[in-house]
């Protein structure tokens, strides 16, 4: 079986958890508090020596890192039964730019180790962490907004939900975290709304992980 | 003939010239300043709503953004004559990972309105934006280090440069820009030397390229 080395609160490893539920792939979850530093552990830096979720070792041992490329391995290794990419290149091309708009533009710099960062070294208050992530998931829904205020059905690109809304419904969670008023992006809005009532994202949600904090 | 949009300096505009020079694949350059705010302005976004480079103008006028993305496109539509990603599924992962670990880890956090932000917002001089890239290079390449040094030829996957060297070369570029000394990473710099003297490599240089100053 495989096994998902991830955070509850980890927007990354919460792709990857949306990705394997989508395509009805069992897997055993291994917790790793960014709270408590596990992944800073010299344990864990010998599976992942990037010292960061998700890793996901696969059943002959090999240990895979960063979602989207492990999320691109597991549509590789079955395309069935939910195809996460478009078959036409381009719109393969343009699933997977949204994708990077949010995985490389918008999340890293909300990430745990840069807020750290600038708590420490600039000394932001919870206030100014807040309106600093915020900033940056403005400045990226507002271009993504565009391409969602004009997406022809309940997703992004075709019928169902792929890489574009695993990458994107994380983020509106941070979003909402970082107090971002989702109104003002009614089309990602709404594709928010047609994922999370879909079991593969309802099941991946933090919440429902066997690690995040009772209610 | 394809039209990039890039500019001579961007990081993520070097990865896609580098990927067209691997191909041999003859485009047209159109510059945007960024120091002049160029993408910003509403025709760049009418082209691209993320108001970055790159771009790049498919012949049939399709635009498609975001450097990744773009070089899988690129590996789809022509494999021939340079292959730049695995064959074998898990090394494909990999280089994928070792790419990503720098285009989402790694180069987001020093981007040009990451370095206004923290400038404006929090007083950075120019030694203040020089520790904060330095810091957040340095913390990427401890990790690819180890990967770079139990390589087993002179590239990263496979005797000949691809994803993972189009990522790199790059950052090694941005590294030295912010004072990072190289030689504490000896597997990373070795790649480096064995790719910038291949002609492709040579040919994306940002030196090379028509915006770039007079020397």
């Amino acid at each position: 079986m495989l096994t998902l080395y991830s955070y509850w609160r980890s927007s990354a490893s919460y792709r990857v958890r949306i990705a394997l539920a989508l395509k009805d792939i069992a897997y055993e979850q291994v917790p790793v508090s960014l709270i408590d530093g596990e992944q800073a552990t010299d344990d864990f830096k010998a599976l992942n020596p990037q010292g960061v979720v998700p890793a996901m070792r696969l059943t002959d041992g090999t240990v895979l890192t960063q979602s989207i490329p492990i999320i691109e391995y597991l549509e590789e290794a079955d395309p069935a039964p939910m195809r996460l990419l478009p078959d036409d290149a381009v719109d393969r091309a343009r699933a997977r730019a949204f994708a990077a708009a949010i995985a490389c533009d918008v999340h890293p710099i909300q990430n745990v180790s840069v807020l750290k960062y600038i708590r420490a070294e600039y000394g932001q208050d919870d206030e100014g962490v807040q309106a600093w992530c915020a900033h940056w998931i403005e400045r990226g829904f507002e271009a993504l907004e565009r391409i969602a205020s004009v997406r022809a059905g309940s997703f992004l690109y075709g019928d169902t939900p792929g890489l574009a809304e695993i990458c994107l419904i994380p983020q509106v969670y941070n979003a909402r975290r970082f107090g971002v008023n989702m109104d003002r992006y009614p089309g990602l809005r709404d594709v928010d709304q047609a994922c999370t009532s879909i079991p593969a994202f309802e099941a991946a949600a933090p919440e429902c992980q066997p690690d995040a904090p009772d209610p």
